[in-house]
């Protein structure tokens, strides 16, 4: 669930954050839909401003912290090009492989699509592993909102060893996810879905 | 080609810029790939500054044209919020229906799925469009940086009528098309592919 991204971003940030879970249904209704047209999780609500979509959600937190967005311009921009990057060049191409695995497996049109698909994110993540090479996060030494991004596109496929079985990349999602940051971001969504169920 | 996203929004911002083309063949030689490791187009130079992905570059360019991202930090956070909706909630499924009949349209898995894609994405353009509603750009009264994104991405399906049997979302792109920016950037785009042809 999306909503992760920005628990994510708010705990890098150190911002404090109330959470609200839609319960089934919700996101058809009528008053969520005026909210965010296409039903999708997460939203963030704050001083009146809603905003849509975990990656502007994440650069608008993002706004507040130099752990998520550095201040030197050019590393700046590269922060968002790494978080565009997950969400335009590999998270289409991951949740292609992944909507077949998880909702259309039994149709003969994702059976036969399923092989192409997996080479061609394969070919992306291994580019992508190559670009990476030997530095901890993808612009170097820092950590930043695009490495927040693109580890959560990574672990959709975690159900496969299309990930896992590039060292690289294990690694390197493996390092994203021992940040403080993410672990509480991770027990307070377990936490809220428990107390929800 | 993603190229003009760059470009209509350098003229927008009424910057001055220069381009050179790639040839058959040099998205794949390990120069560009060091620059680029998917191998798209476009890339960005600047004083030093070699950007990736059109939204992180349209974004960058943004940073110097109120008329492209405004100063009110609310009305700046929802144009980023469009630009990722086009390229994250729109983009993926406007391209699986674009490469199902530009590339697949042959195989047989493309046959089975095409009818369940283009209905994906019509839920998803009605849903835009009904949020879009009787203004004339995504938040209101202004364009952005969103509109201009947005706008590349439904123009992917000129070849179908998905976007053109849509009153509202036609008006819509041919307005934003209708700007003397979008036009210096197609006249420019074309130029050059012709003085490469």
């Amino acid at each position: 669930m999306r909503d992760l991204r920005a628990r994510w971003a708010l705990e890098e940030a150190g911002l404090p954050y109330r959470t609200r879970l839609l319960e089934q249904g919700d996101q058809d209704k009528p008053e969520y839909r005026a909210l965010q047209p296409f039903g999708q999780v997460p939203i963030l609500e704050e001083d009146g401003l809603v905003l849509l979509e975990s990656g502007a959600i994440v650069m608008h937190i993002g706004e507040r912290s130099e752990v998520l967005m550095p201040k030197d311009a050019g590393a700046r921009a590269r922060a968002v090009q790494w978080l565009i990057a997950a969400l335009n060049s590999i998270e289409p191409f991951v949740m292609n492989v992944a909507a077949i695995d998880l909702f259309y497996a039994q149709e003969e049109w994702a059976k036969l699509r399923r092989p192409g698909a997996v080479e061609f994110v394969q070919r992306r993540l291994s580019a992508l592993s190559k670009s990476l090479d030997d530095k901890p996060y993808l612009d170097g030494d820092r950590f930043t909102a695009g490495d927040l991004m693109m580890t959560t596109v990574l672990r959709i496929l975690e159900h496969t060893d299309v990930v896992s079985s590039d060292r690289r990349l294990a690694a390197y999602v493996e390092r994203c996810t021992s940040r403080p940051a993410f672990k509480r971001a991770l027990d307070a969504q377990i936490g809220d879905f428990k107390k929800a169920a």
